[in-house]
């Protein structure tokens, strides 16, 4: 059986929308659409569905990372005496709209979008003005819900090439869980062992074919573990021994992205710590055998609750099991969530992440996983877990 | 004189619209009208102009950083059995607009925003519906652009309060600078450096009042600092001895930010490279001696870009002189641009950060600094330029 390219999807998405094109400026919808990381976020991308892919890219925008699958069209954003850039942009999307042959009544687009990836420059929002979804949607035909609903869609099922990117973040990814492991000693600050994890990862940058590696650490130790679940932030705290100590790691790489979470002991932990962390990872083994194509997002979630209810511990684990992950560090998609009918299926990469927090004892466990749906069961991308 | 605090500002600013409250949801706005950082980027804030203000907090968010100047209102987001906690918050915020005797059609709200700073949990957007601001919009007055647009201009002044915030991320920014000439050596590579810088930068965390410190940094060396107007990446490059080096430093502090760039030469330069970089310093210097209340923007960009003119490099500086900082990594607020009538005032914050970029000549120089306004010229609270 052969597994459907990206170009492929969207050309049927948009012949069953009855769309000549999309247009997208978001950066998880271009790194989706194209496999292109934008720089500057304020790229756009104009996809036909019988012309080729029309990238416009900011003059601004550095060269040595385009696609080679787009025609470019540059405007003049970042040009000085060019304050507002964004008539020549519109005029230019009309243009290739002519071009392709694309009528603009039939051009969809998400309108509204939260969580998207963000510049790659800093944690800020893009630079596009503040109604440039508005501006966009003008050109265009009218809103259409369900065309939305569809392309996020299609954000759920990943073709082998994006689970080859999706598989090299999470290998990265290990690189800092393995700086964790290496720098989780009694006297080490929490940030200082994070600093060791986002360096390792920062540190892949340039080789290979990685132009772009960055992770964001949060280390929490001992009572700070006990609000792993809050997702606070590494501390200045010294590690102290039978501490347990709980990494969240997000690492984009190219622009796909891992969610990992490992969680260590320290020394002999107190018996009660001890079982909070061998549920929380019995749980995550459960949930993780449990991942198979035809199976339900409730299922499992169920597999990894009925571990942690049997222990008696069901009511410190407080949040889902898990989520899509891959174009985001949260993808769009159903999540793994008790009741859930929704059907995993092969090509979905969800994390499995069942946690156990109890302040009263101190400590908190979660081990998280990648794992890809196959066409027979999964295969975990960031290992650990068999 | 006594400077205005910002709440004082704040009810100034109700009260010429003709408002009882504003509503704010985005970390930067959450931040300027009153020094929290959100965690989880759910935070909603009601500022009434008579009562004190409100914060809606997320059920997952810590509560070791609330801010004591607000009553904060608990809303069920992230509670594994309320998949949709926003009817509650909308219900609670209405509640909260009765109590303070806020018509709900006297409050205001910015409806869209671009270029807001983040989540600090990582490099994504707010987990917040994608219609949030048309849900909030829809239980308010109509959209009053003008008071949007003055409300915006609340971000150019800052506070003797904030004033200390901002100097203090340029005291940890300056961590970082000095990382960069530490490790600027040949044969380091570009990332190498970065990650130096970061990690100086991050281990501040914890230390007295610092809870949050994080870099981004962007290290161009030899050619590629000739793309540092493009704010490229830093790469695999390794330095060679002659090379300029270029860093674009991004540093965010318990929430403010510091924008910081440096550039350096390793090892004697040919003469016009040496040129190049003798011409950005002084009119990285002309401007800021230009920098005093009552001056208009134009003037001080034409400081820098005279200086760069009479050296005959007036093409390769291709950007605006600076910007307004602080409460983001780029405040809203006017540039420093050829022509700008905007006049400077004691209390804002500048980047004064003028560039030349030579691909010819393989090199670029851009030295920036951080100024503060003052009552008789400024401050250089990134200090190096006198």
């Amino acid at each position: 059986m052969s597994l459907p390219r990206r170009s492929e999807i969207l050309r049927d998405f948009l012949a069953q929308q009855n769309l000549d094109a999309w247009i997208a400026w978001r950066p998880d919808e271009i790194l989706m659409m194209t496999g292109h990381l934008t720089r500057w976020n304020v790229s756009v991308l104009l996809y036909p569905k019988n012309a080729q892919p029309v990238l416009f890219i900011p003059a601004l925008e550095p060269r040595d990372h385009l696609p080679s699958n787009a025609k470019i069209v540059e405007y003049p954003w970042g040009v000085l005496d060019c304050p507002d850039p964004f008539p020549s942009l519109k005029e230019k999307i009309v243009q290739e709209m002519h071009i392709a042959r694309v009528s603009p009544a039939r051009v969809g687009m998400l309108h509204r979008s939260s969580r998207g990836t963000l510049s790659m420059l800093s944690a800020e929002n893009s630079p596009f003005p503040a109604d440039i979804g508005d501006q966009f949607a003008s050109m265009i035909g009218p809103r259409d819900p369900q065309a939305e609903s569809a392309f996020l869609g299609l954000f759920e099922y990943k073709t082998p090439e994006e689970v080859a990117a999706v598989r090299l973040a999470n290998q990265i990814a290990l690189l800092g869980a393995e700086a964790f492991e290496r720098s989780s000693v009694p006297g080490a600050r929490e940030i200082e062992i994070a600093a060791a994890i986002e360096t390792a990862i920062t540190l892949q940058t340039g080789v290979g074919e990685i132009f772009y590696s960055k992770g964001w650490a949060m280390v929490q130790s001992g009572p700070n573990s006990a609000e792993g679940g809050m997702f606070n932030r590494s501390t200045g705290r010294a590690i102290e021994s039978a501490d347990l100590v709980m990494l969240e790691l997000a690492t984009c790489v190219n622009g796909y992205w891992s969610d990992l979470t490992r969680t260590i002991a320290v020394g002999p932990l107190r018996a009660e710590l001890q079982r909070v962390y061998d549920t929380a990872l019995r749980a995550n083994q459960a949930a993780v055998q449990a991942v198979a194509p035809g199976t339900t997002a409730g299922a499992v979630d169920a597999a990894a609750r009925e571990v942690i209810r049997q222990a008696g511990l069901a009511s410190f684990f407080t949040h889902h099991t898990g989520h899509h992950v891959g174009f985001r560090y949260h993808d769009p998609g159903f999540a793994i969530v008790p009741g859930s009918s929704a059907k995993l299926a092969s090509g979905m990469i969800v994390t499995i992440e069942p946690g156990i927090y109890v302040p009263e004892l101190g400590g908190g466990a979660r081990q998280e996983e990648n794992v890809l749906v196959t066409e027979t069961g999964r295969e975990v991308l960031s290992q650990l877990a068999a």
